[in-house]
């Protein structure tokens, strides 16, 4: 999705929905023709997505400043098994983000994106964990990119197969994957009588 | 992992099963300084990882010729709830690879490479798909990327909180995330009386 007026709010909504559905990103960058691609976490709030950067994504976009970044989820949702070995596939939903990446220096800006971040992993967290201190803001590295191009792509539904395959005896068809929890790990440290709350215990994604 | 004595088998053993678990890889590479970052299917065969590209990363990489990428794959193994939002994190394994792409030609080793990706996705699998025909390798766009250098990262375990922070009556942990599969959907045209192989009845990742 260029941002061109003949993409409606339809493609923008699916690509905000799969970017938001999206435990982790891919950043990519290029420094003097190397490429790197690097996971982190993300928030997007509207048009701009906030990243957890690492000291390694620092040191690099440092170097470059400004730079031209991609940032890529994907959401793989089955396996896809056709008659013939060339038409096997995943069902997937993926977003690419062309963009440039600047480095968030503004304290209100980064309390605000550090908070995203939380909530995008455990919507409600941010309600009872500690939020940053000055000394935590001033010792994250936070990197803003600005979605200049969106493209939401989506694979769904069963395999494709020549016609001709179709008198195969082969079974063809999808594997949903699903996404589930185990019970979760107090820490070892933990204090006692601290309960699981509600927000962890009915987690979804 | 650089290629160095120093590094023991271990690390390079660790890196292979994240690369051999993992489904889906992110193929970084970078035209005019622009970086893209695109989802699609791999296999790892020794030290080289056959991706099987779309049209946008063969256009792009032709332009190249012998393109330098990076090669990145996560698995995201948790929610790590800290006391304190700043050391919120995710759990997982990821190995990023950088390497120089070149297109598979030769038909011998593109067949290969397509049936190591089936087998990548479903073991057993080519025992009964039938193979790649001459045009089905004719029309594949088929990339190696030789392994030249390998790091892989993983986070495991509960938050990392500062030591003050342990007094809060805040429920700290992880949440454990697991993959999981629905029941197989057969493809609507599927012939009866196929039933549905165990090595996807087993399936598991």
């Amino acid at each position: 999705m260029r941002r061109k007026p003949s993409r409606g709010s339809y493609d923008r909504e699916l690509a905000h929905s799969i970017l938001d559905e999206a435990l982790s990103c891919h950043l990519g960058f290029a420094v003097d023709g190397q490429p790197f691609v690097i996971p982190t976490i993300h928030a997007r709030v509207g048009e701009v997505l906030y990243l957890h950067g690492s000291r390694a994504s620092r040191a690099l976009l440092t170097l470059e400043g400004g730079a031209r970044c991609c940032v890529t989820v994907t959401l793989v949702d089955g396996l896809v098994l056709a008659r013939s070995a060339l038409h096997h596939s995943l069902n997937y939903r993926s977003v690419v983000v062309l963009g440039t990446a600047r480095e968030v220096t503004d304290a209100a800006e980064k309390r605000s994106a550090l908070e995203a971040v939380v909530e995008h992993i455990v919507p409600g967290r941010t309600t009872e964990a500690r939020g940053p201190s000055e000394a935590d803001v001033r010792s994250t590295f936070v990197l803003a990119v600005a979605m200049d191009e969106v493209s939401a792509k989506v694979r769904e539904g069963p395999p494709v197969d020549n016609r001709e395959d179709h008198e195969l005896h082969v079974w063809a068809g999808e594997l949903p994957l699903a996404s589930g929890t185990a019970a979760p790990i107090p820490d070892p440290e933990l204090r006692p009588g601290i309960e699981v709350p509600a927000y962890l215990s009915g987690w979804r994604r």
